[in-house]
């Protein structure tokens, strides 16, 4: 849905007319807090971890306690909640912000909580790919909450490195899932991506390119341009079609990428019964991936010079995760391990929400203590 | 616009209440023809042809003499209409048919015809991938015009093939526009086709595969996946960007494929000023579109069993016309020729929609001929 459009929706659903989006803003923002003035008594200090991404947003609320780092993996979830799709990119920047304020908001009252008590806010969400991304989002963010809340803006791989390395942001961090990014820092704040601009712009080794090439793979053995492949009986079945010829239609019904994407455990079956054309597909999206994470690894010097340094390599994401024998992370990894023979790769046990939420903590300790000292 | 958007905008527009496409179909219907009324002696006999493609509709009324087949390129011009577009996949099927029909209802007031004096009608549009799809359109045809009327229901490639060997089915059609796809004929009526199913589906020939792996080498220069390349500052230059990160916004902010593939002239440019990256991409271009053309020749054998048999290649759209020195058309041509040495290019000098015109009547006298013995 477009900002106009949605707009308009809400013109129906409402009589109140909405003029522009800073009412519209304003308006939602009332409704959406309405929930603090039945909160009496506001305890503890909390912190704000938010995964925004394409398929769904993710919003964990922890304490804001100051303790030791090496124990904050053990800081107990107050409430967790989840929403729709907030990348801008997606769908607009009004139903955007309204997907994340009012997935902060549910946490909050779900844990007995308002704004008052909030210390940080790490807000990492898909389609930050700009410094002027970020400005806006901390634009809106700054009238939403009391000053003295810290805001902290990023790419949504940032939680996903953090949710593998307890919060701190060093190392690289690959996701492949419908998308695929690999995003790295170095320790002095130096940081680097690759790749996470969507399948127009050549993201070949996520979800979505697999897929993508899987069902191209199918046509043109229909054509009668390329071999012959298990690909097309799996695929037509999985999709109950008839023929390579209804594919078109099928594509045309609904371009998610998401929807083309949820095709690769079928192109990971095929390569392990043997087939040349899947496993060529899923070769060639090892490649790419590693060629990601090799690109950031090199840009920041993560190796060290002579390449042998050890790092975190932090692997996200459905592509990545172990399958029956045609495991592509663990191919990627082997892959990488000829350049960087250190790389330590990581698998989180947590998602990254909570990475986000790590990373509010470490960033406000951090600004608390260049404060008292 | 979705089938569904198109109905509400309809009644927000009149206070008529249209319940389902059956009803909006005669609602629209009534409207489109009222001009008929207003005509009163109707002389001649007319044929129309229609090119419906995803950028813009065409419709070609001319008279429908008998007379011979060599003189059928004499025929003239009654009259020209043009509209948007009318592929159903991209539309949806109630706005494709109100295109189409409008298109057809303005070419016979324009020349001061009815549908009552029409003989033959060839519809050739894009998004006519299936049985399917023809007998769909076809159907909703046969309610508009009266049953005389002869009915030729084709993808739009039949017409630019048409337009190449005056409405003759023999030979092979390579279209490489915003898309591509490659179409052939025999003699005895046997057909095949490859390519044309869209970008998702590996149409990399095209126009938009050539913009998008531009784009892919400008973000993997950018990112150190790849080398540096010219196309990085002409492409920017054209777009009136600052930095690679932004086309991320650029190319989610309309995905349209045609918005992509008007930077096909900047890669030639590049490739022309020496640029490496850019000249492999066109050179894969050419090696894609060669491909669909020799499966298509091969399937039908019109290249005789030796593979010396003379055939026509009609050659059509942005991609195939001549460039300063770099010419797409051209190299396609020579790599075909080591495998068909007779292959006849031709570079139709009439439009599609004239080309379907001359089908519709080549059709129609085929069949009265037939009626006749």
């Amino acid at each position: 849905m477009t900002p106009k459009e949605h707009e308009n929706n809400k013109e129906d659903k409402d009589d109140e007319v909405v003029l522009d989006s800073e009412h519209m803003k304003r308006y939602i923002n009332g409704e959406i807090w309405d929930f603090e003035d039945e909160i009496m008594a506001v305890s503890d200090d909390v912190l704000l971890g938010l995964d925004g991404g394409t398929t769904s947003t993710v919003c964990i609320c922890m304490p804001c306690i100051p303790f030791s780092h090496s124990q904050l993996h053990s800081l107990p979830i107050l409430s967790k909640t989840v929403a729709g799709c907030s990348n801008h990119n997606s769908v607009g920047e009004i139903a955007a912000r309204e997907t994340l304020e009012q997935v902060m908001a549910d946490a909050l009252s779900k844990c007995g909580s308002k704004r008052s008590s909030v210390r940080a806010i790490c807000l990492a969400v898909s389609g930050v790919n700009h410094p002027t991304d970020q400005q806006r989002i901390l634009s809106w963010l700054r009238d939403i909450f009391p000053s003295h809340v810290r805001l902290y803006v990023r790419n949504d791989a940032v939680a996903a490195l953090a949710s593998g390395t307890i919060g701190k942001l060093h190392g690289c961090v690959l996701i492949a899932g419908t998308g695929t990014i690999a995003y790295g820092f170095t320790e002095d704040g130096k940081e680097a991506r690759a790749a996470g601009a969507g399948p127009v712009l050549g993201d070949w080794g996520s979800g979505y390119g697999i897929a993508a090439q899987a069902l191209s793979a199918v046509i043109k053995a229909h054509d009668g341009r390329g071999p012959n492949t298990m690909l097309t009986s799996s695929i037509l079945q999985k999709l109950g079609l008839s023929s390579a010829e209804e594919l078109i239609g099928w594509t045309y019904a609904d371009p998610s990428w998401a929807r083309i994407a949820a095709l690769v455990p079928v192109v990971v079956s095929c390569a392990e019964d043997g087939d040349e054309v899947a496993n060529k597909i899923l070769l060639e999206s090892v490649q790419e991936l590693a060629s990601s994470v090799k690109a950031v690894v090199e840009r920041l010097g993560l190796c060290g010079q002579d390449g042998k340094d050890a790092f975190p390599l932090v692997m996200v994401g459905g592509v990545l995760e172990a399958n029956r024998r045609w495991d592509i992370g663990t191919k990627v990894i082997n892959y990488l391990s000829k350049d960087f023979p250190r790389v330590l790769p990581i698998r989180p046990k947590v998602e990254p929400a909570v990475g986000a939420a790590w990373l509010a903590w470490n960033f406000f300790m951090k600004e608390e203590f260049h404060k008292e000292a």
